[in-house]
């Protein structure tokens, strides 16, 4: 852990492995970093396949380095079966930061993982958090619920979006309009950019957000060759600065951390139903419920009162 | 409950409405059900966009209609926000069955749901399977978790594919190999299909399955003309006469219970912690954290040991 704080690289990896593994260790690991978090901002960048995401994510690195930032990156793909550690892989995709031991990224799947991506992802973030990164930006594919649960994890939330994708506005899920503190339309140099933007600020207009909340600004990029990327990073410090002076800052993070304790719970509690033995009482009340001799809801009731004081 | 029992439609429908309105009522009407549940057979169908699930999923209930079962359909959305209840644009989408008493068809929402999928599915089909239904088909596509999910409540699945949607069985998810019970190649009559048929036998010669375990078949369909739908209709038949000699349709069914029983419970739970009070103490752990005096860990240790005896 100190040398993950020092800024050994393979140490933050490790760590975050601890968390894909669901290891024992990892509790004891959680409560020595506990006094260091709290620091990073924590950036959610999402949007459908093929509006460049990783090179949207790869143009704000090299502009936050620019400012002396150190950045760790969760690329969390929620339909993937695949899990992360391809440290070598993870490198090669970050291009221009492959070499910069300041900038940590890391692939995590989140299918499989018990409780997906609100399980694992926070916790990553937490080590990354506690190690010293300024900013930890996580990325993923809007798709199913994934982008909802991000903007749950975030402090900023970036909606991307791109032109070509289909029918502009229409194609993205009415979802987005609801979740994003800044939209950002990328591939701003071809055609059909102006036309986003018009149908994105439509569409925003038309969705009911309260009087005194964000108004969340929309930005071009062309994040291929950098335009536009450094009003982006303004955005995100000003709108940090609002969650600051509005107090959401705090409720943001006391949020997070209530899911993630909930979370934490949650799995402790099926652990102990599932139990080790052969036959445990959820079996039991399962194979009533099975044979129609109770329903779930008095079978549930059964549980808790038998788990609960 | 009585009407519906009879074959009512808008009694069935409002039933499926206590479910999605997480109503109060919910917990008396299922344990009045549950004598009835558990004898409907339980079909999943899933694929990515533009297989033809609905065309397949209509053609499967003319099929089955004909063999004079009544049929309930859930189409269940885990992108969309909108919900149900829209009972005439449903049966506007069954075409042939919209004027058939004997069919039963409701979309879903699971976005925003409590627990989503895994908690409303369920108990919807519960209600249809304690209505009489003899076959209830859950209707979804194939993305993130959501075909795992369906796996995990249905008897039999069914893996929806179709040529020219893009790379073939490279397109396809990986875990689709692990969740099928029946494959079945759409739009058969296109170019492409035999490749696609070739591309899943081989994937699936690969994917490592138990040697006693069921061998998933591979069936061709033209399901706007009706073309191979009797083959899979024989083929579910097979399968369920499989489950029910190897025992494995009870192992199913038990498990589902026990995964409904555990969601219906942690909802239970998480409504408890939550509180209806002002502050609670789920609230000042989350604060502790997000201060860092404390980890998540070990606040839901301490929210564990306060609500566990």
């Amino acid at each position: 852990m100190e040398r993950a704080r020092a800024g050994d690289l393979r140490s933050v990896g490790r760590l975050i492995s601890l968390v894909e593994d669901e290891s024992p260790l990892l509790r004891e690991a959680m409560a020595h970093l506990a006094p260091y978090a709290g620091r990073a901002r924590i950036i959610g960048i999402t949007g459908s396949p093929g509006v460049g995401k990783s090179t949207s994510t790869n143009a704000l690195v090299t502009e936050l380095r620019g400012r002396g930032q150190r950045v760790g990156v969760l690329a969390v793909d929620p339909s993937s079966p695949f899990s992360g550690g391809a440290l070598l892989g993870d490198r090669v995709r970050m291009g221009d930061h492959a070499l910069d031991k300041d900038v940590f990224i890391r692939s995590m799947a989140s299918r499989g993982h018990l409780g997906g991506l609100a399980w694992s992802t926070p916790q990553a973030m937490r080590v990354l958090d506690a190690a010293g990164y300024d900013v930890v930006i996580i990325e993923t594919v809007g798709v199913g619920q994934s982008e909802v649960e991000i903007a749950g994890l975030a402090d900023t939330t970036i909606v991307l979006l791109a032109p070509g994708m289909g029918d502009g506005i229409q194609a993205a899920k009415a979802g987005i309009l609801e979740i994003g503190d800044l939209y950002v339309i990328n591939k701003a140099d071809r055609e059909g950019a102006s036309t986003v933007r018009r149908d994105l600020r439509g569409a925003l207009a038309l969705s009911q957000r309260p009087e005194d909340a964000w108004k969340p600004p929309i930005l071009m990029t062309t994040a291929q060759n950098g335009e536009g990327v450094a009003e982006v990073a303004q955005a995100i410090d000003d709108h940090h600065a609002w969650l600051e002076a509005h107090g959401e800052l705090t409720r943001r993070r006391t949020r997070r951390a209530r899911d993630e304790i909930e979370a934490i719970a949650l799995t402790g509690l099926r652990k102990r139903w599932s139990g080790l033995s052969e036959h445990t009482e959820l079996d039991d009340l399962a194979e009533r419920v099975a044979r129609g001799e109770t329903d779930p809801w008095a079978a549930a009731e059964i549980l808790l009162s038998t788990h609960l004081d």
